[in-house]
């Protein structure tokens, strides 16, 4: 089989990027991918992204994104899968190197949310729900996700502060990461104390929706030249699974089915079991959301993700570190930028280039990018090639 | 190198179906193209959609159509490439199955335009242009195609009735194909006189936007159960190619570069020359976009794409017979579902089940999708296998 490996990565600061156009924004990560790569040229491009026709008036931007990156001519399309657009379009990529018909392949993962107020956010993301029947309710990803906890929290007799780690953790991860949003630790009584968003969902358990690009070169091991500088990293397992898209049709409510079916998959492709796993970098844009990842995954059972966080297995040097460079949370949430952001942190991490967030020795890393409440799970486990 | 066919069609008539909402009219194709596929069960679905998270106010369709279909659980994404997502979807899902990842890939094109009023529409199609630097003037796509008609016509000495028989033929073939919209042929007096929509685009210049959906069944030829009963239909060449969206950019703004670039690609794939390719589908959204897809592709030099039309050389006994079973004017434009349609027309033609429409031993078949004026092209070439 074709081993597919990440040549290059590039990323810039999640936040509020007002000053900077989305195709400006997309340039400076692709840039420093394609330098980071040692100047691979991509012949296809993937761009993640999840509302810029809404948000930006700007739908088409493959071809928009390739021509401004100097790279008219190749093929270009946009991959949307709501919240997990940035890891479909790598899946995508990933695809098209192991059909043999792509030799380099580039994503980007880009995404301009703060040029909206934040109702016209809110209404555009509520159109990744099911929209005749979820959000014509008013029923906002952000109130979903609130109804969500309080029903984990009952069925689990769980309080609110059993979530505080999952913040705490992130926000201790963000400070070292020069491309977080949010770079400033945060206490327990900071948590307790924080304001309502949603009842159950306080300002802690919600990621900062913002403005990000990251991007990866992915290329065929083999045709790596010979004076290839990095650290080689191979995407050993991609698999995605997709569900109903409103949660009143589900048969547990409480279990993110497609985040198991995808790691699974990703798992068994990668010939690796759950203990090999160094670190997770899961899709916390809501803390209950990192909770369910957790258990569906298998890093805890049913109902006790929570306590993983409690017992700080989820820290840097826990049993299972999670959100290592400050996940969503801390990082910020880019909407289709976050898949690829996932796999640029990975990267990092396997090739030992975390800094004060390195995990010792991290050979396999597992991503996962949602779209809605797992409605979309799109997993892939990166491996360090010695 | 794996053999990818095409196992199973399906496709609803063009038009304005107002009774029916988006993931109902996907649910069609499917289960058409399922039934015609003798059943495969797809483990990938690929949807074409170029404005659903505008129009309908629904993203992330992949998981909402896959769970509708009930194939809940499978991988599932929307490829968006503007007008082009149609025929970008079918590449995701060619490349799909080529890597050996996916053994059945569903892939559907669906599009309801007509839920919204004309202007909205527009403005949403827009999007698909340059926003920053076109839609921004209130360049609609119409009035740049009548633009570009325009230069077209100055530069090459041709009035505008040296288009009318682009509609002709189409209308001449749309009125025995019962999933097309416009079943009635005109007359060219009809063209002569009529209405103009934007100087010096007349009515029948312009494809309908409309709603419709059209579905495959992709797999690998080694995988097909022994009683399978369709004539075999390979998709024999595949590739795709992006421009500048915005005309000023480019270097000859009458020169699909994209429409020559992946036509030629899928080709030479294919190991077969111009010559051989019996009929081409392809992109008349506007009669210029057919004149220059023509000559784009190598069936006209320069200039005289327009000529293989007054001669008749495009009708189903002519030289390359085009829009054989009507086309965008007449089968109608379903955005994102166009390339479908195209594909699934074509293997209609392959295996001679075309009636009124057939083209005698047809061999080859060349289908094109455009986004925005050829800002993308995906070209393949579909194959009978004998």
């Amino acid at each position: 089989m074709t081993e597919v490996v990440i040549a290059g990565i590039g990323q810039t600061q999640v936040g509020e990027h007002w000053e900077i156009s989305l195709r400006d924004l997309a340039l400076n990560a692709i840039q420093a991918a394609h330098k980071d790569s040692g100047g691979l040229k991509p012949q296809a491009l993937f761009v993640g992204n999840m509302l810029a026709p809404n948000l930006s008036n700007q739908a088409h931007l493959g071809a928009l994104i390739a021509d401004y990156a100097g790279l008219t001519g190749i093929e270009a399309i946009t991959v949307e899968a709501a919240g997990a657009s940035g890891g479909a379009a790598l899946r995508q990529a990933y695809l098209a190197i192991a059909s043999g018909m792509v030799d380099v392949a580039l994503v980007v993962g880009v995404e301009k949310f703060t040029d909206k107020i934040g109702s016209e956010v809110e209404e555009a993301i509520a159109s990744t729900s099911d929209s005749d029947f979820e959000a014509v309710q008013g029923l906002t990803a952000t109130a979903q996700a609130a109804l969500l906890m309080k029903r984990y929290m009952y069925e689990n007799e769980v309080t609110a502060n059993g979530f505080a780690n999952f913040a705490l953790t992130a926000h201790a991860n963000g400070v070292a990461n020069k491309n977080a949003m949010f770079r400033k630790a945060i206490k327990s009584e900071t948590y307790a104390k924080a304001e309502m968003v949603s009842d159950q969902l306080n300002m802690f358990d919600v990621a900062p929706i913002a403005d990000g690009t990251a991007a990866l070169v992915l290329t065929r091991r083999d045709l790596l030249p010979s004076d290839y500088q990095n650290q080689l990293v191979k995407i050993a397992g991609s698999a995605a699974s997709s569900d109903t898209l409103a949660l009143h049709d589900r048969k547990d409510m409480l279990y993110f089915d497609t985040a198991q079916i995808s790691a699974g998959k990703a798992m068994k492709q990668a010939g690796i079991i759950l203990d090999q796993i160094n670190f997770f970098e899961y899709h916390d844009a809501f803390s209950i959301y990192a909770a369910l990842s957790l258990e569906a995954v298998g890093f805890a059972i049913k109902g006790c993700g929570w306590k993983l966080a409690e017992n700080h297995e989820i820290s840097l040097k826990g049993k299972i570190p999670c959100a290592t460079m400050g996940g969503m949370k801390a990082r910020g949430f880019p909407g289709g930028a976050a898949g690829v952001y996932q796999a640029v942190e990975a990267v990092t991490q396997l090739r030992g280039q975390a800094g004060a967030n390195q995990i010792a020795n991290a050979k396999y890393g597992l991503i996962q990018s949602l779209g809605g409440p797992a409605s979309t799970a799109v997993s892939h486990i990166l491996q360090r090639l010695d």
